[in-house]
């Protein structure tokens, strides 16, 4: 099911993204939220804890999706090999969500409680990544250095992307992004 | 200052870390780390907020001794090579903490708050290495690849150190992190 079809949370989403833009993430309470959407209070609670929430709701499919395409890796790819596997098909689902991303970024830069959450998040996903590594049969050793480096070329370029005009450039600045750690540690 | 005690802060460490492994961190209070170490509470809020701080007092350090060993290489390193000018420092200072490195993972590693605390303590890290390279010339891109990178090397070299019982392994460990990251990111 996606979040961003004309479904309940979908709705929730876009009200949330769009009242914080705005009237700012610290003004906006959460029955704002819900009348924006035509729903109530409590349908907001149904899909959300909190107004926080809503920030890293998509991050339970950037996972899913991640771990997807690892699994479809062929079983002689190297490590990082399979890791990369993933940042094509993320790129691609980010692509319509250009906006909510820069405003979320913005949102998040500005809010130390909230960045320590997006690291907590993105170490999950790390560990995910190192996991699967694992049932592959990757060393526990190559396997952190293989996650950590491909959620780092992510993380890098996601932070370029919201940072500039193109939502389709994702997926070109997740190659450099790549290629750029390729030339810092062949150094 | 003549009514501090010589080396309180070190005393205190030591007294904590003693009471940890004999009775558990959670069942330790700071008045008892402060009896053992034959001080008084008040001196010990004049070192630590609270006894968590105690286990992340040397990241000050490690941090001060890492940029210290950057700024000393060469001005025409690669970006990875100036990061990695500060892994054999790090690794000297550790030595003499084995016992301590050891008794504290274990606290961490079964404390879900204190595993983010050293989440975000690595990314203060991070940040300032990448700060130095910036300051260096190196553009923002490859200063946070170099950056990221030399910290997951320190960190699963970490890892590894605290886990076997050779307090002199870890340069040794650092060189192996190193160099299979390199062969991760080559393959």
């Amino acid at each position: 099911m996606s979040r961003w079809k004309p479904d309940a949370a979908g709705r929730l989403i876009k009200a949330a993204i769009t009242l914080f833009a705005e009237q700012g993430y610290e003004e906006t309470t959460v029955a704002e939220i819900a009348e924006r959407a035509g729903l109530t209070k409590r349908t907001f609670f149904r899909y959300f804890s909190d107004k926080r929430e809503v920030l890293f709701s998509g991050s339970g499919e950037l996972e899913r999706l991640w771990l997807e395409a690892m699994a479809g890796a062929p079983a002689k790819a190297t490590p990082l090999a399979v890791v990369t596997a993933g940042l094509d098909p993320v790129a691609e689902l980010f692509i319509e969500r250009h906006d909510f991303a820069r405003i979320r970024a913005r949102i998040i830069e500005a809010n130390p409680e909230l960045k320590e959450r997006e690291l907590i998040k993105l170490q999950t996903l790390t560990g995910a990544i190192k996991a699967a590594l694992i049932e592959r049969g990757v060393s526990a050793t190559a396997a952190i250095l293989a996650a950590q480096s491909g959620v780092t070329v992510f993380h890098v370029a996601f932070t370029n992307w919201v940072h500039q005009d193109d939502p389709t450039a994702f997926r070109r600045m997740m190659g450099e992004s790549l290629q750029e750690l390729r030339a810092v540690i062949a150094s």
